[in-house]
């Protein structure tokens, strides 16, 4: 009987694992969709209520700050002239309730009837599994321009250890 | 001995969640090498035999639609010049046999020595699992160049709930 | 007894599958943010010590020639002017201890201030499964300028059978 128990515990510990992994790559795949339907409320609820959004020049804290850039002029004109937020597979670390995870994106825009890359962006993700599930703490993205900060973060995040 | 009962149907239930949703996934990833390909049954073959694949001016009912476009003399020019369709990680949600999942892709194309976005596209998949495992039922795509569907089409599918 | 026994044995057998596919499929991601970051020791761990990159006119042929690109002017250039190795979310087939993996990757490379699609290239990923886990064993990448070989690439690796 011992044998089976700890079989299924070890089960449910991989499973669990699994699952983890699952629920935060499916939180990061659900950002563009979220960020170009200009769902300012979804987006801002990927955080923490506490949780920053960091990118290059722009520093959100809290959901309100993530919901304003989302309903921003800025960003109604670029979702009304066409815009695509892809976001890459991201490679996730977990450690209990806290993990890091590393992707790529790209923002393509329409203008003047072609696509064109807009820019393209190291994202770096640290995220904690609460009451509700896991959610975003820190998100720092540097665009990958030859700034050095950018290919450290992808360095960084994809060697995460606690 | 129905505690141990209980936990093996938990977890039976909980792995065919993972798998369902691996299923979908991976259908979706093997539509952009396959369509690269050229492998047109292979593509056709993704749908329901009357499956629907609604991408902006072009409505194709059935299997032998899906299979006449990857045949076209269009289709194939693109091949010969050279073209990637990039499908980006999906975000699946599935109820039961039935299940919706979302993504950008964006078609990147050879030309004159260069590369290019040919164009950016929300995606939106309807899917059903029948005695072949998973297929689409309708796969609607529209670019995301301003019109106002595209944006509601990402929103709609990640927000979906049966 | 016997049932439970069958039933364990058969949770523990999906349950490695799933694993088997996230080891790989992490192990791809972790690519791009590593050769971005110009990590050349982690970017020639993903191979075995006589795995072998074969690159268009580039063949790499065991770990110290995987480093050796990685550390070469040329790529620590494209790191200085801004780069991103966006590798797609990868298709799967693992039979036993052997894998084969395909996707697409986007080079995007910044210049004068914009970004432009550097290349778009077919990957076709042979892994094995040996005592540290999974290994590419051999990584074929044809850019997809139409060059035959490429959709080759792509078709062959998605309908692989062992």
């Amino acid at each position: 009987m011992t044998d089976i128990e700890e079989r299924l515990a070890r089960l449910e510990q991989r499973l669990t694992a699994l699952e983890d992994e699952r629920e935060i790559s499916r939180l990061i795949a659900s950002y563009g969709p979220r960020v170009d339907a200009g769902d300012a409320e979804a987006v801002a609820a990927l955080w923490e209520s506490d949780g920053v959004y960091d990118v290059d020049e722009w520093l959100m804290t809290g959901r309100d700050q993530v919901e304003r850039m989302v309903r921003s002029q800025g960003h109604r004109n670029w979702i009304e002239t066409g815009c695509a937020h892809v976001v890459g597979p991201p490679h996730v670390t977990v450690t209990g309730d806290e993990a890091v995870a590393v992707c790529h994106s790209l923002m393509v825009v329409h203008q003047d009837g072609q696509y064109r890359v807009h820019r393209a962006t190291a994202n770096h993700w640290r995220l904690r599994k609460g009451p509700d599930g896991w959610r975003v703490t820190v998100r720092t993205n540097r665009v990958l321009d030859g700034r050095e900060e950018s290919p450290a973060l992808l360095g960084d995040g994809v060697n995460y250890t606690p």
